[in-house]
């Protein structure tokens, strides 16, 4: 490619972005017919309910132009009816709740609504990795603390509670331009869902330094026995006036492709996530909030969510399960649909050799790779979700994800059990 | 609503948003049941070949997950056999097309790929709305050259070939700072077709000063007789290297609420949207990208545009007859699907009261509302097109949008006679 003139340069908010994880290992996984425990798409479709509300949206004449700004209103009513007894408070769809372009977007205007040059972001490592590009394309500047494993981790396998926020850790973060705290909870990729206990001292934190609270909940209809309710922040302690939540459609529905989320928060918040969304992408695909409306609507009548958290739990102990055999520590996540291997007791052949691209990368680069292309499961290098001087924090972990369809999960449990005589 | 804290402040680049006229108009126009001809949508769906290529999409499991950031390698594949022979050259699908989330958003990616803190885009007045604050919420700052119509446009209805950038005018806007001239061709509101030699005189000042063109052609595909062909900027004196091109499906396939549109230009432009639009909403709704896909696909074998273009002749013929009646001067429109009438001779009572939010706008504000609330016509005041030094050149104009059913608009024709004893 010819290099562009100096006038065509880039913008600096773009010139440093590094080639994503994602366009390194969903091509690998193709090219190499690898079963893909990548990247967190369903290889199943949406629900019938919600599939066939798609098709009848495209039959009607206004459901394929444009949409309110804010979201259609029948979307707005149903997010209102099925979040409104979760949130404990009658949401109003007017001005509490705004659909958004996927759940990633969502978060790219709520950064491009409160921050300016200098503002101070709080994440946890390890973080989406969107994150980041969406932080500091809105003049933000990331601030990481770390969640631990237990040192135990290393040898067994344990819960994803155990992964823990340190408090004096996240408060001796906090500078005059901190503006906002990003939580994730069901976490990815760690799976961790954060107890009320632990949102307390987090909010308390946010509510000491007036910080707004954006929390990402994509994955809030998928967590696990023996947790019987998902707690939410914006419920806590008068949090609600600070906190921004994020949902999504696509994780709720088995619909990644047709980036519709939402954003529940105050009307003093969400007006402003509202204002920069309106002009980065105007509005949201039509036929597909219809869609997602009324697999919501049907969600309060039908056991929707019950039953897909059932298929899930018996994909995470088949996953679980070749992890067990082979012996290799893992976490067993509490939500989402990830789970995060120790993959120290792997020895791939010390004279293999890795193309160059991986070389600048954290080392769980070359092991996922490996794994992918050498045993035929495509997983993720979680070093991709931490700030290059942690990637050492990563390099014994790759992480797997089992939303995918049981046939699919059993060949890639019998594929994977070919890493024994790998295991030292 | 309570004030924020000061900590919950918005971001600079969102705080002196006005409320668009949309959010003004569309609900007057609900409200009021006036006919809307104002926002540019159709009343009416996409073709019967592209809605079923959408539900057979639905059907599919992969076709309801994410799709590659850069766009479906269908998607891309048919833009490439449909656009190549319009721009003279064999468009790589892999570098040279992205797919986005909707026109609106290309804008927006490329805006964020290229412009820093102080960048200047020339933008020609009237321009579209969203184009200001899609600049600036990237830093850049737009710089106005304005599109004039001759002194006759006052008292005779002309051809909008007859809007003219004067192009010393636009020299004159040059600094070292400009970074990017946005073209907008077919022109919304005016309906202007630049031709080869305008554009020629255009990309030569862009290439005297190596800046990149951003150039709006989402109504490509609808020009009127006399012109047999459409001048792309991109095809002219090796200004390809140059040229970014933006094209929307929801203008080409009467589909506004799907959010599809795309990017055609070099690979050494191309990336940088890439890179932006990759962190701002990751990837474009799936099941409606395989859909404009089928549509492009069967535009190759089928005269759909063709047939598009005569029902539009109609339905502007329709339009312009009503004002030809009530001997209002307008803009007969080259291409896209408005019209800009001459609001000068029309007279609403002296002692008509106007709700405060209007005050603070252009004259032709009132103008448009007291026409939605009294004559049941909605329409567009085009001062939202034109900085607020610059309103006084909206004042004696109403934009009206003719993408509607002919019977819609017969029945706007003849609300529209009632006009006849206001004017003067």
């Amino acid at each position: 490619m010819t290099q562009p003139p100096p006038r065509f340069a880039p913008a600096q908010r773009v010139s440093k972005f590094e080639q994503d994880v994602w366009s390194i290992f969903t091509p690998l996984a193709a090219e190499t017919k690898a079963i893909n425990l990548g990247q967190g798409f369903m290889n199943f479709g949406p629900p019938a309910v919600v599939q066939e509300a798609a098709k009848q949206a495209l039959d009607t004449v206004e459901a394929n132009q444009y949409s309110h700004p804010r979201g259609r209103p029948r979307l707005r009513q149903a997010l209102a009816a099925s979040y409104s007894p979760e949130f404990g408070r009658q949401l109003d769809p007017e001005s509490e709740i705004l659909v958004t372009a996927g759940a990633n977007e969502a978060m790219f205007a709520t950064f491009a609504g409160f921050l300016d040059e200098g503002s101070e972001v709080i994440c946890m490592e390890p973080f989406f990795d969107q994150y980041l590009p969406n932080i500091t394309m809105n003049g933000g500047k990331p601030v990481f603390v770390p969640l631990r494993a237990p040192e135990h981790a290393a040898d067994q396998t344990i819960s994803s509670e155990e992964w823990r926020l340190d408090i004096d850790e996240l408060k001796s973060k906090i500078t005059p331009r901190t503006k906002m705290i990003v939580l994730n909870t069901p976490h990815n990729p760690i799976g961790k869902v954060f107890s009320e206990d632990e949102l307390r001292a987090i909010g308390k934190v946010a509510e000491e330094h007036d910080l707004i609270i954006l929390t990402d909940e994509v994955y809030d209809r998928l967590y696990y026995p023996p947790l019987t309710k998902f707690p939410r922040i914006a419920t806590l302690d008068g949090f609600w006036e600070r906190t921004i939540t994020v949902g999504s459609g696509g994780k709720s529905f088995a619909s990644t492709g047709w980036r519709v989320g939402w954003l529940i928060g105050p009307a003093h918040l969400i007006q402003y996530s509202f204002a920069a969304q309106t002009r980065v992408v105007f509005c949201v695909n039509s036929p597909c909030q219809e869609a997602i409306a009324a697999g919501l609507e049907a969600s309060l009548t039908q056991p929707l969510f019950q039953d897909q958290t059932k298929a899930y739990l018996t994909k995470r102990a088949k996953l679980a399960k070749v992890f067990d055999d082979l012996a290799l520590p893992y976490t067993m996540p509490q939500g989402a649909y990830y789970i995060l291997v120790n993959t120290a007791k792997i020895q791939y052949p010390k004279d293999y050799v890795f193309p160059d691209i991986l070389h600048q990368r954290g080392d769980d680069f070359k092991m996922c790779y490996w794994l992918t292309k050498e045993i035929g499961v495509c997983c993720i290098p979680p070093s991709e979700f931490y700030t290059k001087d942690h990637w050492p924090l990563a390099k014994n972990y790759a992480r797997f994800a089992f939303c995918k369809t049981d046939d699919v999960l059993d060949q890639a449990a019998e594929r994977l059990l070919a890493l024994k005589k790998y295991i030292v």
